[in-house]
């Protein structure tokens, strides 16, 4: 039987290709501390469990396509609230932010046509632009830079005439880099002059650590036909699970098209939709607590990693993510050894290798990405297996 | 800005683009009997509520890409018992069998292949190949016929250098036609022959109202490799809002290829496999009283419909659809003057005109699809209804 060329062109994901290595490292007894996963620990608002009590309807019927009106309502006042002018007619309530990017790119890419994006970027995104037919132009960045991309003459050397639109996580995800106001304005400036959409993955916007304000490009109102805000109730309350996102934007094309995908496949599931308006509702004061645990994660790993020598890294503004260089020959071949070879005290430790979040080949080989969402003892000891483990890598026969 | 050819080229929802004639219909006072709705009115199983009330999980994670493993288990047996042989490795869980569509879609067709579908078909199968760029081929049938479709040259007819696959729903919707057994093996011979994907969307299976027996294109061994089929939990347990499906192939290939999107889109809602589970392990005695309240109301929707002067119909014999034709010119008019101009007694009715059912530009401009899923009293007006309502349409001045 045949397939299409676009599946063909997908990958798995590079976060759970090691998989098989890790059962194989449990069955011979290694436990494996888990830089690796973005699945936070932190509780889900308790608002969430108190809707599945009360949820007393006796047909669990269709929801309508662009989302139920109390959670578009929702999501209006929380973006009212950090300062994007939005209205309800702007919202399209969608399966996660992966359907968000999986909508928008249907509507933006047709084959060939090229995304720009800041490498390196979250996996995912080759596969929902390669299931477009589209393809990704990486832009190229180094951790020497500290990940910097927002740089005019860097975006202008990636333009091509089949660049449609460029895409961004901010808070960035694998790298942490938050942009400031004068890169924003950058980008916005670029977008506006070639024409392009900005998709603008912004799931991480309240996790910020320095004093950069919170913000978002849907407020940039010269742009407002060009953004496009990718929203997801995943990580900002640790609500993974609930697969519930939006796809926003004040473009109404975009959105009038976007609506033929929502009424296609009917609409998002109704009781999770329920769970999401009342996160979105819950008490901004929320986020002050987990900001400051995340705070202390992040302190703990970097300063970890900092002690083990010939590691290099920044320390990341955002986000719960943290790039890092290390000194060994290829960081793939060294996790392979960590699950295969290594222990310390029946002990081992997952990260995720960064070759997988470039587009460029060969990019990456010595970077990983480590996410902070397991207690501070967790990150001390990953990273005192991690040191072990580099010197015992490196002085094999 | 620009937008994708793929989305350019899909539709609105032919179901749905009445909704602005709707809204002013109530605004000048008029009531509306809805023959054109496809949500059951069928209470989901209490299962589902006691899930909920005892849903205790701190942290709403995410769950495993292919589904959480209490799902796979509970639909493996489900299918076994109806006689499919499957694996929990050939089951992927999907957000309803809009999902499983999209990504067994994705993994077969490239630009300028090939569907071929027997027409009329369920208006959103049009998008999901659109956003492919592959296109719909469909397979003419007549009301004549009772829209029969599995015969050996009509399928032949079809074929081009460009087909990839067959997709069919069985029992059907809009029709209601159920295959027989002979017909399915014309059926399977076909694609067996040609090395065509299979897509049989199987969500109705359990609503057949003669005595045929409940059949799946699953249980065809020699055909496994081609076989996709579409499962869901909307219609089956009346939980359209749970947003749950299934896309089932023992295509080892497939499913590998389909897991990189399964990977890519992170996973299915948690609370609603949780639901899902519960569902599909409850007793089969619940779909007895189910079919009967179908089968009383299809009886009272056919008998009025064939009452009417002018109406042809067959009696469908599965899935909550009928198709009709009607002494109009166009159903697409005549349900706006319905909507626009016409009541009796301070009420109007609403079908689905079949013209967006087919792919043959000028098909079925004088069809209809009705849906019985409300009781039979609305049913009996809607028929009587559309009967006052055709004679005054033909008489306009």
């Amino acid at each position: 039987m045949k397939f299409s060329s676009k599946i063909q062109n997908c990958g798995y994901s590079p976060i759970r290709k090691f998989y098989p290595y890790q059962v194989a490292c449990k069955k011979r007894g290694v436990n494996i501390v888990p830089l690796n996963i973005g699945q936070p620990d932190i509780k889900t608002p308790d608002a969430y469990k108190d809707v599945l009590k009360n949820f007393d309807i006796d047909v669990l019927a269709y929801a309508p396509s662009p989302g139920i009106p109390e959670l578009l309502e929702a999501v209006k006042k929380y973006y009212n609230k950090v300062g994007v002018p939005v209205e309800t007619s702007d919202i399209l309530v969608t399966t996660g932010g992966s359907e968000a990017l999986t909508i928008a790119l249907s509507c933006i890419l047709d084959d060939g046509d090229e995304l720009m994006i800041p490498e390196p970027f979250y996996p995912n995104y080759s596969t929902f632009t390669n299931l477009t037919g589209g393809k990704i132009h990486p832009i190229p960045t180094s951790p020497a830079e500290n990940y910097k991309y927002a740089v005019r003459e860097k975006l202008e050397s990636c333009l091509t005439p089949h660049t449609r639109a460029m895409m961004l996580t901010n808070p960035g995800n694998p790298t942490g880099y938050v942009l400031t106001q004068e890169e924003m304005r950058i980008i916005a400036d670029f977008v506006k002059e070639h024409d392009l959409f900005l998709i603008a993955d912004e799931v991480y916007r309240e996790f910020v650590y320095s004093d950069k304000p919170l913000s978002s490009f849907g407020t940039f109102d010269d742009i407002k036909d060009n953004v496009i805000l990718i929203d997801s109730v995943s990580k900002r309350f640790s609500a993974c699970g609930a697969r519930i996102g939006c796809m926003i934007s004040r473009n109404k094309e975009l959105v009038a098209h976007a609506m033929k995908i929502c009424q296609a496949r009917l609409c998002c599931a109704t009781i999770d939709q329920t769970v999401a308006t009342a996160l979105y509702g819950i008490d901004f004061s929320y986020f002050d607590d987990v900001k400051v645990e995340y705070m202390k994660r992040r302190d703990t790993l970097y300063n970890g990693l900092k002690a083990i020598p010939g590691v290099t890294l920044s320390n990341p503004e955002g986000a719960f993510y943290m790039m890092a260089t290390l000194p060994v020959d290829d960081t793939d071949k060294f996790q392979q050894w960590l699950l295969e070879e290594f222990s310390y005290e029946g002990e081992t430790v997952m990260y995720a290798p960064a070759a997988g979040f470039y587009g460029t080949p060969g990019a990456g080989k010595n970077e990983i990405r480590c996410a902070y969402v397991i207690d501070c003892e967790l990150l001390e000891k990953a990273c005192m297996l991690l040191g072990k483990a580099i010197e015992a890598y490196n002085n094999r026969q």
